[in-house]
């Protein structure tokens, strides 16, 4: 099984099933009892419901109480943010988030790359005072519609739970970076990494399933396999680099996260995970993902080339054409999944277990906002 | 011991150390000899000889009888080669490479991107019709010069020893990719890496040292653990990606290396590996890098804002002084090492095997280029 399907759990008693248009309202209504104003909430709760959309639950509603009303009510997101622009070189941006949500502000910033690209044929938008984005992909996107490639990458501010190799102390987070280009044709090619072995949503969402999770993930302070994923929030472990050991690529993994946090926090002056504070205490995992930095990038080869379309169509063609080991498991690229669950959902409304529908009725209630009504 | 340093095989009986100087400049003149002009062949040398003097040395001499000087006899690399503009947006530019030897060229696009950034704040370059690059990070630090962060990825055209995750033929390279930042006072970050566990020079090496490879660097069609590095030239193993298994993230791998796909060859029109003529053979490792596609990007942090030197000071400082798990390896990252080594052979000479040494002197002799003065 690949990453990209291991996040589907199966639906079972108790699970619900909401229209998408609903959970979507639902999300901006919640979103607008927030503070913020209609049409950002509604882009919000599209980039949210995403996860759920796509089958990516790890980064999906769950994290409504878990994390974006928590950020409102700790006043660690800016409901009225109204971000500044710094600095414009044209192709070029810099950008004060003002903590505006990532949910929507990212998306905005990728239609402001996108508007560049068109104009010089690349767009830059470099962010910091940001907010967490959700899935990376549900942005990156965006720049799908227009023809053109999509990336998109954050840092974790200050929040510091992955060790450099050879290092005591936690000292960068699991930060994430995105890709998204056209396929002509076939579902879009949409790659939506954490630079560790798996992002913690997943550790988490373990967790809450009273699961293992696979040696690799997580290691305690002596480097040793972890397979209690509780351990991640008992502060107990460490999360793995991509690459694994040494041998293997750890150093890759850990190199990948630096060029995150080159790209997203350093261009921009956002917080880093690095830091001489990172010292002060007994080097477990710690710090809140505050003043995170964000990078933004639109590529428009249509403004360059004539035929990219051709050109993609053909690429990601071959790849769905690619003779299969096993006929049952034919070969995909990153996103197909993805676009194939959407599609679904989308027709058939979209499935939340039964603990996530319980907590978001607990927020229906709360917030005074209607539960939407169950398809199934 | 990190993949930073693991490419350095001490200096053993029959070995020789060469004054860098003096190796560029008998490598320049090889290139000179093949038709280059004077000021392109230089830059060619540097690049290669950046291999040796890092101690990155599959990537270095070892690569000009096996892979630059054929590439001049067989037609494949154009010695005279006129690049041109195909289209010039402002920040993003388009340029076909007219086989020009990708170890001078990718600088001078470098050294573009550096000049647009410097203007729009971003700058992009995508060039097809390109050929081998060598060390990635050493065109990539060229925009470190300038306080600017320099991006780098190649794919490998239409050469194809990787496969999708399921798929029975190879259908992709190694993919490179290289960032580099500037650190302050530090030495500069420098990430350089294939998108598979290890690039084949790596493998190849330990083919030319008699040495097994460990367990995750080759697969059979089986998909099982090849430790042979021989079987990668005899067609019967293929690299694994970085990331390992489905579980550890091989789909993360595969994602970097079709997100270098796209960055680099479908944006700029150039080769690809996934393509219907892939599906002929018999599945096993094959192509040529020919009309390899390349993708540069320089960033100017210095025309968005000021402190941009403070920052990578603290980030790569805190870096460097993070406490140890093991007081005698210090916390590092990815370009220390190879600037340290840099430094010393700088001083000291730079060391070559007596193999490669051999080599040198047959090249030496059919080119009519004297041999460097050895200095031990």
């Amino acid at each position: 099984m690949t990453s990209a399907t291991s996040t589907t759990r199966p639906v079972s008693t108790g699970d619900v099933t909401i229209a998408y248009p609903d959970l979507v309202g639902f999300t901006s209504e919640v979103f607008e009892r927030q503070g913020m104003p209609p049409e950002r909430a509604r882009l919000a709760a599209e980039a949210l419901c995403h996860g759920d959309l796509t089958g990516v639950r790890s980064h999906g509603l769950a994290n409504l109480t878990r994390l974006y009303l928590p950020l409102f009510a700790e006043g660690r997101a800016n409901a009225k943010a109204e971000p500044r622009v710094l600095a414009d070189r044209g192709a070029g941006v810099l950008i004060d988030g003002d903590r505006a949500l990532g949910l929507w502000h990212s998306a905005e910033i990728m239609d402001l790359c996108v508007e560049r690209a068109r104009a010089y044929g690349v767009g830059m938008v470099s962010v910091r005072n940001a907010t967490h984005f959700g899935c990376a992909g549900f942005h990156t996107a965006r720049a799908v519609a227009h023809g053109m490639v999509g990336v998109l990458a954050g840092n974790c501010g200050q929040q510091r739970i992955a060790r450099p190799p050879g290092a005591r102390p936690a000292l960068l987070g699991t930060n994430p970076m995105s890709i998204a280009a056209p396929a002509g044709p076939h579902h879009p090619f949409v790659l939506d990494m954490s630079t560790t072995v798996v992002p913690t949503g997943r550790i988490r969402a373990a967790e809450r399933a009273g699961e293992p999770i696979p040696a690799g993930w997580l290691q305690d302070a002596d480097g040793k396999p972890v397979t209690d994923p509780g351990a991640l929030d008992r502060r107990e472990a460490y999360v793995q680099w991509l690459g694994g050991s040494p041998e293997t690529g750890a150093y890759k993994g850990y190199g990948l996260a630096l060029l995150v946090e080159v790209l997203a926090a350093a261009v921009a002056g956002a917080g880093l995970g690095p830091a001489p504070e990172a010292f002060a205490g007994d080097g477990g995992p710690t710090g809140r993902d505050d003043d995170i930095g964000v990078f933004a990038l639109a590529i428009a080869p249509g403004e360059l080339r004539d035929g990219f379309r051709d050109t993609v169509t053909s690429l990601f063609g071959s790849l769905l054409d690619a003779p299969p080991i096993d006929p049952a498991r034919p070969v995909r690229y990153p996103g197909w999944f993805e676009a194939e669950r959407a599609e679904r959902y989308r027709r058939e409304g979209v499935p939340l277990s039964a603990a996530l529908a319980a907590e978001l009725r607990t927020v229906s209630a709360e917030c005074d906002v209607a539960f939407p009504e169950v398809v199934r």
